[in-house]
């Protein structure tokens, strides 16, 4: 059985459409709100008519921000000539967390993925190479996820960026802290034998 | 970290004010919508603003409907004096796509549940007795959750309708069809064996 009502329905298609959300989740979520206020309903569907208009991101990384720079560009204290390449902006907020990075970002805004459709052209790669390119770029930190489109694109960046003079990083892959070793995948353990790392090194920490 | 961008924010609370919908989901589900285009994203917003501004009820059962009468009210091949009791809408969808129910229904819009400050004016329970007078009922089958607040609910109709002409039955509690007894809790069991009912009757089944 359908209910008769088009915008009932259009409300529920349109929840619908979000990634996880099902057709009976987004049936109960619309009659949840339609227990409240005709305002309250109103002001729900208009934070996103406000998102579209007024949504904005810094002309430099990126990154959503209110003005036209984000506030991690507009900070002095931070370093100019490191980047810290991610994808979007969750992973932006999960470094930030960490309160071990001091440079600065640069959000592609999702990863080559030609099974998607999505090649270089779609993402940010040409900001970033003007970036590189203009404001003297020391190091580059490459820090996308790593699965075949993340290692396609931290490919496709080295080779594009090999001619200027950047060091090019990735952050460390290893087990993780707390993790125990025996129910660590080969190739994880594998890697982190290969990358082994100064003891002296993890003293500091 | 938080994202300075009021729009962005404002979404996220939005979203996250759903039940089931942790920040978290709220945030990532908001990047998503930014990777549409604005008119995309305007779209979503306004399905809500004209929800709000559109959505009715049947005058007669409190269904979601289009017109003044919604699609059962208004099937004339329907028992005018069958009433099925419901919470919400989501129910008579339930209920419709057993193809068991000929009747009408009465959608309360809630159960009485003195916890969450639900009383008995705040669901439609004078509109329903005021149907059993009116409209010549001869049968209301109620047919909300085994709570206790859908036991109180049922009682508290029960009791106000006590004197009136009208033959009040609940829909039959007992072990769902396929279940096996072993794993059926002793209070369901208990109650299928009070309750059992002439083997004649399950075979026109």
């Amino acid at each position: 059985m359908q209910i008769s009502s088009s915008s009932f329905n259009q409300a529920v298609d349109q929840l619908s459409s979000l990634p996880g959300i099902g057709k009976k989740t987004a049936l109960r979520l619309v009659l949840h709100l339609l227990n409240r206020s005709k305002d309250d309903v109103k002001d729900f569907g208009n934070s996103f008519v406000y998102l579209a208009d007024e949504i904005n991101y810094c002309s430099s990384c990126y990154n959503i921000s209110e003005h036209q720079l984000c506030s991690v560009c507009s900070n002095l204290n931070r370093n100019n000539q490191l980047i810290c390449v991610v994808e979007n902006v969750l992973d932006v907020i999960a470094i930030e967390n960490t309160n071990q990075f001091k440079g600065k970002y640069h959000v592609l805004g999702g990863i080559i993925s030609p099974m998607e459709g999505i090649g270089p052209n779609d993402i940010k790669v040409a900001e970033l190479i003007h970036r590189v390119k203009e404001e003297n770029i020391t190091e580059l930190i490459m820090a996308l996820s790593t699965t075949m489109e993340g290692d396609a694109t931290n490919f496709y960046i080295y080779k594009k960026l090999k001619e200027f003079d950047v060091k090019i990083t990735t952050i460390a892959r290893g087990i993780g802290v707390g993790d125990e070793l025996e129910y660590t995948d080969e190739l994880t353990l594998g890697r982190s034998i290969l990358n082994r790392i100064p003891f002296e090194n993890t003293l500091s920490l």
